[in-house]
This record gives C-alpha cells, sequence and structure tokens, in this order.
C-alpha cells in the first residue's frame, strides 16, 4: 500500500464512488487529463458515484460550514478520480493550482472559507506536498446546482513520461 | 495539407475569420501564448473576426440548445486562432484542459449540456487527442454580453521548442 | 538591482505590502506555487498587506475606470508576491496565462476594459514577456467583495529547478 493510501486510512477517510455524471446526462470530459507530468483534473463536486451529495446556494440554501463541508467532499471525490485513473495515489507528488466556484447566494463572499474545506482536506493527506495556489470564486449557477465545484493541476512523480512522452 | 485540416474537410467545416475584438474595443491579450510545448488560449466566444455571432443568456434569451451552438461555434473560433498562429493544425497534438463560463439567467445550471457543443466539436476533429478535462460554470456576466465563453490548454508537438526554449 | 527592479524604478512605481488576508481570516493556500520552471500565483486583488484597497461591484459601486485602477492595483499586489517569493524579479521570465474575475452589477459586461488595467500593467514592466493569453468573466461575488481578482501562470528563467527538481 502506497503512503498516500496509508494517510487515507490513518485519517479514517473512506473514499467515495468515483464521480459519474446524474443519470440521463452525458458529460463529454475526461475527468482526469495526463499530460506530460502532470494531471489536470475536472470540476469536482460533493459526489458518490453518480449521486450529488449536496446541493443549492451557499448563503442561502446552505451556511457557510455546509459550504466548506461541501468543499471538504468535492476534495474527497476529486482524490477517488485520482485513484481510480493512477491506481497507486503515490503518483500524485505536488499539488499545484486549485480553482473553486461557489454557488453563491446574493452577498455571500466569504468563499475562501468555504475553500478551505477542500485545501485541508487535501493538506490533512498529502502533508506539504499538498499546498497549493488558488483562487476562490462566486459564480451564478454551477452544473446540477451543487454549491461547490473545484479543479486542480497536480503534478505526478517523475517518470519517463514526465520528460516529453505523455 | 495536415491531417487536422484534411479532418476539417471532410466534416465539411468552414472555419470563420480569427476572433478580433468588436470594433473600438482594445482588448490586452494574446490569443494563443505558446509556452514551452503548450499553447494557451485566451477565452473565445462564437466570433466570425470581430463580430459576435450570438449574445444573452442561457436559461433567458437563449435556450440550452442555442446555448450548446454558441459553444461550438465558440470551438472553431479558437481553432481559428490555433490555425492563424500556427499555420498547420498537426502542431496541435492534444487537448489537455478547458474551461467553459456560460452566461447564465438565474436557475439555468445545465452548463455541462452547453459545454458539450464545445467538447464533441473538438474530438469530432482531433478524435481521442481531442479529449480534455473540462469545468462548466455559470457566470454573471461575459464581455459583449456573449453566451458563451471557453479557454483552453493544449499540448503541441514535440520540436526543440519543446525542450524549454520557448 | 535586476531588470525588471529598475524598470519599476524607471515608472515609478512602488510595489505595496505583499499581500495577507484580512485579519481574522484564514486562506489555506500558497500565494505563489512554484512547479518545474512555472509560477502558479493564487487570485489577486488590489491589496496592501492585509488591507483591501477597494471594495464593491463594477458597473454598480464603482465605474469601468475604477474597475480598471482596480486591476492595475490587483497586478502590483501580484508583483509584490512574486517579489516576496524571488527575491529577483528577473526570475519571472515571461507571463503566460492571466485569468481575471471582475465582481459585476447586473448588466456591466465591459470586462476586458477593466482587466486591462492588469495587463496594461504587466507589459509596462515585463514588455513584451508581459504578454499573455487572458480571459475576463463577470462573476457574482469576490473575496473579502473585491471588485477584481486575478490569477496567473508565469514562466521562470531556466534553472536547474525548471528541469523536474521544484
Amino acid at each position: 500500500m502506497g503512503l498516500v493510501d496509508q494517510r487515507l486510512n490513518e485519517l479514517g477517510i473512506v473514499l467515495p464512488a468515483p464521480t459519474a455524471p446524474p443519470a440521463g446526462v452525458e458529460v463529454r470530459l475526461e475527468f482526469v487529463r495526463v499530460s506530460r507530468g502532470y494531471a489536470y483534473v475536472s470540476g469536482h463536486a460533493a459526489a458518490d458515484g453518480s449521486a450529488r451529495l449536496m446541493t443549492g446556494k451557499v448563503g442561502g440554501d446552505l451556511n457557510a460550514d455546509q459550504g466548506r463541508e461541501a468543499a471538504r467532499l468535492a476534495a474527497l471525490s476529486m482524490v477517488a478520480s485520482l485513484k481510480r485513473t493512477f491506481g497507486d495515489l503515490d503518483r500524485v507528488h505536488r499539488w499545484v493550482k486549485v480553482l473553486g466556484f461557489v454557488n453563491c447566494a446574493s452577498g455571500f463572499s466569504s468563499t475562501p472559507q468555504v475553500l478551505n474545506g477542500f485545501s485541508d482536506t487535501i493538506m490533512e493527506i498529502w502533508g506539504d506536498n499538498g499546498r497549493h495556489a488558488r483562487s476562490a470564486v462566486g459564480v451564478a449557477e454551477l452544473p446540477f446546482d451543487v454549491p461547490v465545484e473545484v479543479e486542480a493541476v497536480v503534478e505526478l512523480t517523475e517518470t519517463p513520461a514526465v520528460h516529453g512522452r505523455a
């Protein structure tokens, strides 16, 4: 078992099923796209397979703490997608950049506090390698009315593929 | 003629004129910026040169199918910018990451279905190399009131420039 | 003194204090994250240390010129973060990609004109190396109600660190 999986065990984290679109919806994307030593990860929300775990606007339907929980669950869904892609989560060496979108009710601007739920989770698991640049913005609408959606760029461990032969 | 241009012919696709800002508007950006084997592509909308082909909010002024068409036309405008930059579209080897913004009327959250119009078009042209990670979010306003704007990161074929001499 | 710092002097630009969250707010992010020859820069606003210099919605509380000024100040805050990270700003060789978010009042769609305040500033300082791809979108809410937030990807000068030992 890899170090990251061991750490998940220590933390008592059980990953959800890798995300899939809700029944009847086609999404024409790769949840994880690998390119020359990096993985570019599509927007993830709080999901367990095809089920969205939370919906609604933060600052309206949901309070800031619930938004933070949605961001934490989005992190776990993203980790599940990375595990599906790589098998061994140790392939994800360092986190680089995160862009978080919060489905905001009018006047709710505490988006960084919401996104901390994502970032804290990643740093609990990866430690300093989980640190990342981040933006956290409030948007008008998110797919399937999820409260938080997060995309990321992560650095992979160096293998021959890193040196240009994606 | 390169393989991608041949494919455009087979599909009967005629590219629009490369995008330019509307008359009287200065935009201080590069539509395509090359860096070490990647092209970073600015936000593109449905446009033919300086003319925007569609405007308005999806879920209000425009329905979801019209939004999807706007996303398809944004893809063609982006391909036209790539062709202007590289001449030979075969230089664009693989698509990596797409970020799509939908100008949403309140309550319209089917942004992935709208963005499928972009992604399907790119995959029709590039096949599996056109696959990409993607986020699709609904925003309050887009430049010039366009319904859909899409930016992208693409991997270029390896040339000496890939190895750090951008 | 490096060339970029000399240029700042010529332009009479005095950088603000590097950005920090407002008192009492934790943000779990790196303002600058270096990865294999690139720096990924978190969303920056008009700020001087922990003070936000402007707040409100562009097209409502603030007019377009004030939005443009907010974007210019966001650029200076970002340059201050890069200086804190690298000491020598000549390490930032070329600008690659900028994503700008404007906190828009309903109906304000001149987001590119606002973001020109950022892009012009970077090009004044870095010249052609400051050119970049860019998207400029209007969002519902931004952290701490700032009018403009901008994130970026920049290319670093080649040092051994570029070749994979971030």
